[in-house]
């Protein structure tokens, strides 16, 4: 316990004498403001099964997303585990299920809004189910695991964060677990602090990390379990049992609204055309979500580009072909939304961006342009033609992982100067008459920590309880989902979903890596579908709506983004069909 | 009535047979989402005396902010007209007070959230109090007056605006009516519609434009009255008696949320310095605002950076050394506001810019850079001294009236550039060894257009009741004033200020031109003080506050911005004692 002990005192250092309620990092509750108090004392809602006795129902063994051979040799001990779901119980609490628990917890990658609620939730279940426990906080990201830097979190540190956005009760980081030191490091860690559990908040690799150290632990006969939470704003990650990431939800209606208010600024002012690049790298769920909430005249989504095989001239002409159009009804404004992502899902920009990332990664390239002659003739002709802004921006450096960083290239500004070209040469055909001024915006870090929205505040809390009633019941290696999501919020359904169900491998370096798959934009899903058969209507009639900022009070305060009614709607099985199903062909029930 | 008839022929034309809420500028109440149809449901309070009986009481004569005997000369028809005041009055209303009007009102300038309540504040004093007027909204700004575009206002066709934000209903425009020419061709439109009045909505030169209306008018012995209404988001256009522009609580709330998430995402990542770049061209109250609301590392305020003649080099170090120091402590994140026009405090800036201006007027400079040489040596240094690519926008093209588009150049970018510049110096001195990695953003136009805050939506109903009600009671060359604005609602005072008691002249082309004198942030005043009196300790110790999104229910919905509230607090006079002190010098009471 000394190092608790040694932080506690930094904490007591850093707080001043007369602020009794200071955190390590600087929350404060006597200095929030009225919206962070009455955020703090905001009551949530629990599904009904965790506020009553329940038992975990198991299900039939579960597969992987793809090449269940592979998965099941990277993780013997874990592969097929069933998924669990949780249901009232008649059972009186056996003593076990009372005992206390030592937990750790991780925020793991970039921030969500709800974070602190997934922690809220896994303390408030274990000062009720598990009285005398004791939750750890790592600090920093798994580095805190790694390097055993902890706080020990009281009801009082803990207070000030209820409902807050940001991860910054523990900061969070980016490092993985990956090598046998760092392996060895985590276990000296889980064993020094003798942790019954550790709970990893994060996104997909995030989460197979944790899989991997639930299989490293498992395959060591030590007793720290694992599970993890669903937490990314892109909503990458997601699957049947886990409806939603958490995070999404909140960002997506941050930048809903100031979507919103530049359509009514592009309205009212009759001369600008607001170019959107907003954040979400590998999927366009942001953007498609943002599009069903705001009608915009145009919205690109990346995996149609990827799919149709479209090029960058496609695009452009795509987005001059509305611009033209509108110009003939008389309009001369319009929001355009792009996905942070985009260039990557052009086929002939990612052979461009793959052939610099190898030229790049043979040392500096000369200044004269004579390394260009390494460039494919495909390639060497789209470099060429791309601004020079943009060619800039794709020699700067990468990313820890070697990467392009997509968030530097702007895409927005890029698209904007291929329209203005192209639309200038339609002038000269006497094609287009209007004018054109583009803005450029990029929404991004502003959505990553807002306060979250009920949905997600509420959803948090769920999913932290049920990460603490999966390890109390003795579960490792799953991630916690909580479903049932279009319903009120007491019928919704707890459990666990086996983190190798969702996982298939990739070629690195002549090793198969697992990894959770990525959930891309289905063509074929309905929020996609929407979207396809109402663009050509918002391209060309203004069919803006205006979100409005996220609300925590009154009749709009509950509503749920648009994407997620859609695909429960398209699911729709009612919770009752899944349990009766789970129990059917291989029913174990455990504690 | 053609005019009008020819144009709802227009609006019905665009409007779908089934969807009968439709407007011309495709507002369309069938089609709002819920939380635009709640806002439009939302009831406004009234001043009490709004509510009553009332009749006008004069003040004293006034003068000029400057030059009276110029704006004397320039305004001989309206020059020295008191402030009026409404008081409830026990006189049972006239026949002439209950007659009908026909009113014009038009938007002009940039957007300010609250624009639409002003014109039902106006439409729904004139049903109450007028029965069978008729409200005409002129298009696309004073364009439409000059042009005698406009619509017939019915209450169909304003009901889905209430409360929204955008100046949609009827668009705005920045032409003015300043030549002869143009002033005969606001006659004639005015004839045409038999117009009692025209209520201007907009920003300083919009209201100084007003006023030269309404002398114009006067002097012709035209009935036509004239009335301004306060509105920008910048909060430069306030006096005593308008102590705040509709709008600026709503942007700077805005704005505000975002800087909260911003530092949240900074404290929890731990690696960013996110650079804020906040609109606001002239003056940086709505830096200044934010800053109060938010308590960011580093703050810069254009009117002190002015006052202390401080060149770029200081503003850079003084970065720069609240970074080596947050570093010294283990924070290298942090968040700095910067307003929109600081590079035109910047003496040596504004010197650089009137000589690029100078020689940029003259015809296209040489690509060789032959065209410095006509730069002054300072000048030139400072140039060269500049990050390439400010360099190029500060060449680039000038607005209409010949100014630099201060929007253009991205001073977030460049401050990031230069701090990166000097701390890798400082590195290189061994006297600093943190990380840094600069963010910029620019909140602007996500601000203009945004729902009203509650306080903006009743703050505008109000002037629109008191333009109509000043129009009504014959009344011209005023700007409506609504007043005692930190007490309820119920006790807010209401009623006009002379135009040319706000104006001082600029010599312009050899001639005087009379100009409302800008309210720059006051150094000497409560906000400003309050901020250089924390400013240290928000510089070292992350006194981090989140607003969060602007609430339109609940405990915080009713919130005034700290600005408002502490110039309030600092004048702190009695609406008792200004009826007092109006009624004791020269007591008129009209209508």
């Amino acid at each position: 316990m000394a190092p608790s002990i040694a932080i506690a005192c930094e904490v007591a250092a850093e707080r001043p004498a007369q602020k009794p309620a200071y955190t390590s990092y600087g929350r404060m509750a006597a200095e929030f403001n009225e919206v962070q108090a009455s955020r703090v004392g905001h009551r949530l809602q629990l599904p009904s099964v965790l506020k009553r006795q329940f038992e975990i129902v198991d299900g039939p063994p579960s597969s992987a997303a793809g090449n269940p051979d592979e998965i099941s040799k990277l993780f013997p001990h874990l592969f097929g585990q069933p998924s669990a779901l949780l249901v009232p119980s008649a059972t009186v609490t056996t003593a076990a299920s009372r005992q206390s628990q030592k937990i750790g917890v991780v925020f793991s990658g970039g921030q969500a809004p709800g974070g602190h609620n997934v922690i809220s939730g896994i303390f408030d279940y274990l000062q009720e189910h598990g009285k005398g426990s004791t939750l750890y906080g790592f600090k920093g990201g798994p580095a805190g695991i790694m390097k055993c830097k902890y706080l020990d979190l009281t009801a009082d540190f803990i207070l000030p964060y209820r409902n807050q956005g940001g991860f910054d009760m523990l900061c969070s980081g980016r490092d993985k677990i990956e090598t046998p030191e760092q392996f060895k490091q985590a276990e000296e860690t889980v064993l020094k602090l003798d942790l019954d559990g550790l709970v990893v908040i994060g996104g997909d690799d995030s989460n197979t990390n944790a899989c991997l150290l639930a299989e490293n632990f498992r395959s060591k006969n030590m007793k720290t379990r694992v599970i993890g939470c669903p937490k990314t704003i892109d909503g990458d990650l997601k699957c049947e049992e886990v409806p939603i990431s958490f995070g999404f939800d909140t960002a997506c209606k941050t930048y809903a609204e100031l979507i919103g208010n530049l359509m009514v600024d592009s309205r009212s002012s009759g001369k600008y055309y607001h170019f959107v690049r907003l954040m979400g790298r590998a999927a366009s769920h942001i953007t498609l979500q943002c599009a069903l909430e705001t009608h915009p005249n145009i919205t690109i989504i990346g995996e149609e580009v990827a799919a149709k095989r479209l090029t960058l001239k496609n695009v452009t002409d795509y987005i001059v072909d509305v611009i033209c159009k509108r110009s003939e009804l008389g309009y001369n404004y319009g929001v355009v939304l792009i996905p942070e992502g985009l260039i990557d899902f052009i086929p002939e920009v990612q052979q461009l961006i793959s052939e610099l990332n190898e030229i790049l990664a043979q040392g500096p390239v000369d200044e004269g342009g004579m390394w260009k002659e390494k460039l494919k003739a495909q390639s060497l002709q789209l470099f060429e033609f791309l601004p020079r802004s943009i060619q800039k921006q794709l020699m700067l450096e990468r990313d820890p992982h070697g990467n392009v960083q997509v968030a530097k290239i702007e895409t927005e500004t890029m698209l904007i100067q291929m329209a203005e070209e192209e639309l200038e040469k339609r002038q000269q055909e006497n094609k287009y008459k209007g004018t054109f001024k583009g803005l450029s915006h990029f929404f991004g870090y502003e959505g990553r920590c807002g306060f979250p929205s009920n949905f997600d505040a509420t959803y948090c809390y769920s999913l932290g309880y049920a990460a603490a009633a999966l390890l109390h019941c003795g579960k490792t290696g799953l991630i916690a989902s909580v479903g049932n999501l279009g319903a009120p919020v007491s019928e919704w359904t707890v459990g666990g979903t086996a983190l190798t169900s969702l996982m298939d491998v990739e070629r690195r370096h002549g090793k198969f890596k697992p990894v959770i798959k990525k959930a891309m934009v289905d063509l074929q899903g309905a929020p996609f579908k929407l979207f396809a058969a109402m663009r050509e209507e918002w391209a060309l009639k203004n069919r803006y709506l205006s979100p409005g900022p996220i609300q925590f009070v009154g009749p709009t305060s509950h509503a749920v983004n648009l994407t997620l009614q859609l695909e429960l709607a398209a699911r729709a099985r009612s919770p009752g069909d899944r349990i009766a199903e789970l129990q059917q062909p291989n029913p174990k029930t455990s504690s």
